[in-house]
């Protein structure tokens, strides 16, 4: 029986989620891929920590060392854009598939990583940076005959939940995001989701698979959900709208407009209808008209669902091609 | 330049948009399989019909003719079980790739189909046959490590689209129909749609494609919309509801259990706020929880995209799997 070696980059929510399925979902990994997925290293900023993790895996604060073992796919689920691309860019170069969950990083790189994954015949995985478990990067991926025309989403959780709850429970902004806190759907800092920057992010990567290119990053307008109060929201309430956090890009003869922005919206759209942590995503397209998915944006598992379908894809798609990948190789010669 | 002849069984509303989109967007399949898609025969029922079709186009109502030809993929859009079914299956059995928009003769024979076809190396596509534009067929074979528990669906359109009329402008059943009637989304005899059958067959398709099997028909309950009245819809409304035709499945320990019938849904579920002639599926899975899909469920352009999605994904299969398939075959020796 063949093994495919992982190491996990980042062991925070998203890194153990990957973990924890991984050996819950042992015999269906499997079947699917007819080796063994073993976590054989770590990476962690503090390795001394206590984590109860087997002996035989590495965790080290050291890619170098990592990647001098014999790893053949590499998971990471970092936040922010450093380390986490140097880390990518050393993996492809080792010959490692590279699958992420990192938004910042992939908005900012995702074309380079892609390209270098290319020459060094490895396969890149990204669905998780956006919109969670949703299967959002491979149906546009797949919409092989159908031109995309516009996209438009609600790429931010933690901005959901707060105008969620402002709307349904009359909240001012202040208390709603005290409670999204709470939770555990707003980090301590929530500057990245409540200021747009996060669904922008999502917003990009979403460009460069649909369109294979972004726009320029200065003419995208990106508002947050910051100024709204509780009385803009009873405002609408009463105009019969709903106010939602709405990332758009659409392709206007060639040129690219995006933008990320509180809009209202009337009951009957799409997006209307999303509530709490949910993401949700329309595809408009020449052919199939309006294609909404709908799902959790964000958690533990969707995540790692995301970073696993990502990685039976890979390995799926390596055994299938006749370009002979290392993966291959090493199968080959595991089998042989 | 290698060409793939294409064979369209059918030429109603969805057979004349393969035929119009395989025109329309010649370049896009050109970049997508690297060969000219040629529709080279079409099967209807009366061949001396005038259809404007030019000259090198077979136009029959012989299925042994265009077998005989040099047909790698059939397409077909009939309506009904027979004679669909013993078409594909020599369409199969000469070799030739199918693509199905039929969805009584693939809830009755997908499985049979499915096997013939591995045995003679070819595919089947058949997203068409479920929920038209929406992705959900290739969603469902893609979730490799989720398991599906549930899947809870829309999937009969003109339903949807009565019972929304009945609710928005307070009509009687037969109002509605007679409205749906007018605009050509129900059939002059609309039994299939109003009685449930429709939604069962989707059902049916969705179970095969999730769990691999389907319940015992005679197992599952279906109810249709047929004995709903503008009483009932008053009621629900103001009760806070919504009466939605929902087709549902899960797996209860292995056993599956189904039903196609009218549910109350309060307006928070996601398949509430679905409207008029859209179509959407909720599936609920072990990893990534709740994810759904809404779209367009029928129409010449959703249809024949579906279609045209597969069409592309056979060839691309193809090419890149080392099976040395009889089109793959016919590519080496047009370029050779």
């Amino acid at each position: 029986m063949a093994t495919i070696k992982i190491a996990l980059l980042g062991f925070g929510t998203v890194g153990r989620g990957v973990y924890e399925v991984i050996q819950s979902h042992q015999n269906t990994l499997y079947e699917q891929t007819d080796s063994h997925i073993e976590v054989s290293a770590v990476l962690v900023q503090h390795p001394n920590q206590q984590r109860e993790l087997p002996e035989h895996i590495l965790v080290t604060d050291s890619i170098e060392d990592i990647l001098k073992t014999d790893i053949h796919i590499v998971i990471e689920a970092i936040v922010g854009e450093n380390p986490a691309y140097p880390y990518l860019k050393q993996a492809i170069e080792k010959g490692c598939h590279v699958i992420t969950a990192n938004k910042a990083m992939f908005a900012n790189h995702g074309d380079e990583l892609n390209q270098l994954a290319t020459e060094h015949g490895v396969k890149v995985g990204y669905e998780a940076t956006t919109a969670g478990g949703i299967p959002i990067i491979r149906t546009l991926q797949q919409l092989r005959v159908n031109q995309v025309q516009r996209i438009e989403g609600i790429l931010n959780g933690t901005s959901n939940y707060i105008l969620s709850k402002m709307a349904d429970e009359q909240l001012e902004f202040d208390d709603a995001l005290a409670q999204a806190k709470e939770l555990g759907y707003a980090e301590a800092d929530p500057a990245n989701d409540i200021e747009g920057l996060d669904a922008f992010y999502k917003l990009m990567i979403l460009s460069d698979t649909a369109f294979s290119s972004q726009p320029d990053w200065s003419d995208v307008m990106i508002n947050g959900i910051k100024g709204i109060t509780l009385d803009h929201i009873k405002e609408t309430i009463s105009s019969g709208k709903v106010i939602k956090h709405v990332a758009t890009i659409q392709n206007e003869d060639g040129a690219l407009r995006a933008s990320v922005q509180p809009m209202l919206l009337s009951p009957d759209h799409p997006l209307a209808s999303i509530k709490g942590v949910d993401n949700a995503i329309t595809i408009d397209t020449d052919l199939l008209g309006k294609v909404t998915l709908q799902g959790p944006g964000a958690g533990r598992y969707p995540t790692a669902s995301a970073l696993l379908e990502d990685l039976v894809s890979v390995v799926k798609e390596e055994v299938q091609t006749s370009v002979p990948y290392r993966l291959q190789k090493h199968l080959q010669i595991v089998k042989g």
